[in-house]
């Protein structure tokens, strides 16, 4: 896969208010061809960039109603990469980047990350990376309100006479700024979950009372900017019911971003209380806050159904020590919040939430982690990438009381909860009318995963299934399992070459 | 509230097929107007039916391509009744008839009851109506396959000339003793849920291979026939998923059928494994199949936020005695399971699956029920509906660990599941941002409600709030309250007058 590539041009000595798209560059290779938006960058210079996805010469043309930036054409020849690609849907519920190989979302959650001096944002960075996060969920617009104790001086639009927000005007170094960091993410393997707009204003900037054309005008200049970095994706809002906006607005910026976007990023929208209807078709993924969800067997997976897409659990509560009921899960608690949604075909994010001695937390704006779950999410996300699989799903739905997930006749999953019993007899589960049965006959490792201690312990020897029935399947003469008792164990059962 | 009017007429010697709406019937009264369907029902006889909603004069006016039924007007003199009306959603999550007396749904189960002798037709809805169902799911088209032992011969259409049903000519026979049947249900209080379309044909009848004209055509003339029955609901098919078709093919029939209501009645569509998009704007509610999301608190909850429409656990599989896993609860679960759905904020319906001498099933041909479930569930329903609210809504969505439902500040359940503890202490959650926040002071009365007993027990006293937090408020001062220990109980907790 391949890098982005940046056209430049110097427009008119009058900037074109970007409440238009200024320029679109038609870009061509072969079958292939991509409309891609420009945008102002200060001055008199204008770009557009776009992320090529085949090698060889890729031709273009621009087309303006400025003359200086109309009918320029030319063209390149773009050498392939060894990039994976944007993360796309795969699968039905999982993801994957554009050349297979698939993407485990783990993501990480530091709203006003973008605020922070410039140390700060590269540490935070490097933090994550090096912790074996792949995602950073954050916000363009600051953030304002409890534990935020700092506030920005570098906004991204100039104010009108009447003192009202302009976003005719950008702030060029704003967005110059809001590149460099997510390049950054890019530069250490981080997927950039751009939460577009923001509830989180109070009226501090304003910047949550834009109107619809505003908010209209913003998004089409943050796509012409972002949307060639292979690993953007599109949030609209981080619990966008705090807005009293109707679906309809949300739904309308949804596909805005969708019909603009050239790479077609994921896209997504992420609720309080009240859910967006998922199901609506700019939404790739369903994002959704409810912690209680992933507390439980039997839950997240219901979501599965009503959306028929990936389910991202961003926030299911923070791992930290402050007295409000979302800030003070233990790590064990988040590690097996992050298990229960894996065994319920979902992904979940992390967010810390110790406060420090300034008063902030690491989910507003980020700094070292501390807490003890990232290492053992990490090992989740590895255990899961080295499964060769392209997700898990629960297997027997609705119907499996261990709620095993996997995928038939090939690997399983089995979680036991936050406290293991002593033994495990070999038990699977199988779908009434599964397309891979299990076979008398059937041979499988076992491999006892230690999820908090992180280790993983062959059991040794085949477990050769001898009672296969119409639900589940057994190997009757083989011996029970001995287990770590009273650890978070899981199970992995993988089928031996028969 | 007010009966059905039907005007009737005669039309052409060569029947009009029943693939085109033989003439349309403007009725009006004030600004009141209906577009009402007319139908063919045998010979030269033509019937358009329609249900006033307002007493006083309506006129009306046919308009049909053929002469004899078109330009035809009239009036009539309607009265008002004492009938509630049909059912509508209402508060959201919930149903009320239209003169705005709340329903709470008690679903029965018997999917070819129609296709049996008129005698077990009559003797199934007067045992239901007796055992407190208010509403029976059942199948317009017959049933085949497992559990069936009688085919009827009675069939809803001629054949063509190669064999192939003729959905232009419908038997009115058929139609007419469905008109009989439903009619049957509304003397006794029960809603029809009619199932439209069947996935249980196996080929045997061939009425699940109709082509989409010819489902539309079926469509059209059952709407004709059946609307102006104040107590219809339709459910498209039930799982659906059965049945080899693109949700797109669903969507327009649910559409379809909506467009050519004139009384608008609730729609659904129920799955196997695959869940419809219930987000769709036709669906009224979602109906849905999954024991599981019954089975534990927790879950069914999930689907109102998915759907922000009432949900409809239509099947949480039966009281029973069969071998397969779907039909051998014990009453006692199956009771469980309703209590679980009530303070999940939705409903769910019965259906009982013991093995008759006969080989069927009480779920397929009725006949009278024999499970201990139904008295409880019947003295669920009078519960709720004596409780004079509109209906029961999680107080604490995803974070009340005790899962109380109820009113904020009015009434509230409390369930314990399926055996209880000895004593119980007064609390009581409440949303972070409540609209009714409790207030020190506030006084409450308790009933323990035994589920299996059925009895309700006052405990006598008020417990007032003595230490009201943000997410919860306790009667400090309060003796605990005892409880028949082991037993399913519940709580219910009413607000005193101040």
């Amino acid at each position: 896969m391949f890098e982005p590539v940046e056209l430049s041009f110097d427009g008119p000595l009058q900037p074109i208010p970007a409440t238009r798209t200024p320029l679109t560059v038609t870009v061509r290779s072969g079958e292939r061809t991509l409309a891609v938006p420009g945008f102002w960058d200060g001055g008199r210079r204008y770009r557009a960039r776009f992320l090529p996805d085949r090698a060889g010469e890729w031709t273009w043309v621009t087309a303006s109603r400025a003359p200086e930036l109309d009918g320029r054409t030319g063209s390149l020849v773009v050498a392939g990469g060894d990039a994976p690609g944007p993360v796309r849907v795969a699968h039905r519920f999982h993801f994957a980047h554009a050349d297979g190989t698939p993407h485990v979302p783990l993501g990480a959650t530091a709203y006003n990350w973008l605020h922070q001096d410039d140390a700060v944002v590269r540490a935070t960075a490097d933090d994550l990376a090096r912790a074996g996060f792949n995602r950073l969920r954050f916000l363009v617009f600051p953030q304002t309100g409890a534990y935020v104790v700092e506030l920005p001086s570098l906004l991204p639009f100039e104010k009108d006479t009447a003192g009202r927000w302009d976003v005719s005007r950008p702030v060029p170094e704003f967005f110059q700024r809001l590149d460099r960091a997510v390049e950054m993410l890019g530069e250490r393997g981080l997927q950039a979950d751009v939460l577009v707009l923001n509830a989180y204003d109070d009226g501090t900037f304003g910047l949550g009372d834009l109107t619809e054309e505003e908010d209209a005008a913003y998004a089409r200049y943050l796509v012409a900017r972002l949307s060639a970095f292979p690993h953007v994706w599109w949030s609209l809002c981080n619990e966008h019911d705090i807005l009293d906006r109707p679906a309809g607005r949300w739904d309308r910026l949804g596909q805005l971003i969708a019909d603009t976007d050239p790479h077609d990023h994921l896209r997504s929208i992420h609720n309080l209380t009240e859910l967006f209807d998922h199901n609506r078709p700019w939404v790739t993924h369903a994002s959704i806050q409810n912690g209680h969800a992933a507390a439980e067997f039997g839950r997240a997976n219901l979501y599965r159904d009503a959306y028929d897409k990936p389910v991202v659990l961003d926030e299911i509560k923070y791992e930290g020590d402050i007295a409000l009921r979302w800030g003070h899960l233990s790590a064990e608690e988040l590690v097996h919040r992050f298990w229960i949604a894996t065994v319920s075909g979902c992904y979940a994010s992390h967010g810390e939430s110790f406060e420090r001695s300034d008063g902030s937390l690491h989910m507003v704006a980020g700094g070292r982690l501390r807490g003890r779950s990232p290492a053992r999410l990490r090992f989740l996300r590895e255990l899961l990438e080295s499964s060769g699989v392209a997700g898990f799903d629960p297997i027997d739905k609705w119907d499996d009381p261990e709620f095993v997930a996997g995928v038939p006749r090939r690997v399983y999953l089995r979680y036991l909860g936050r406290s293991a019993p002593d033994r495990w007899t070999f038990r699977l589960p199988q779908a009434t009318a599964s397309a891979s049965p299990l076979q008398p006959g059937d041979a499988f490792a076992v491999d006892v995963v230690d999820t908090w201690n992180m280790t993983i312990t062959p059991v040794g020897g085949r477990f050769v299934l001898d009672d296969v029935r119409r639900n589940e399947a057994f190997a009757r003469a083989a011996d029970a399992v001995p287990l770590p008792a009273g650890g978070a164990i899981a199970l992995r059962i993988t089928r031996l070459p028969a």
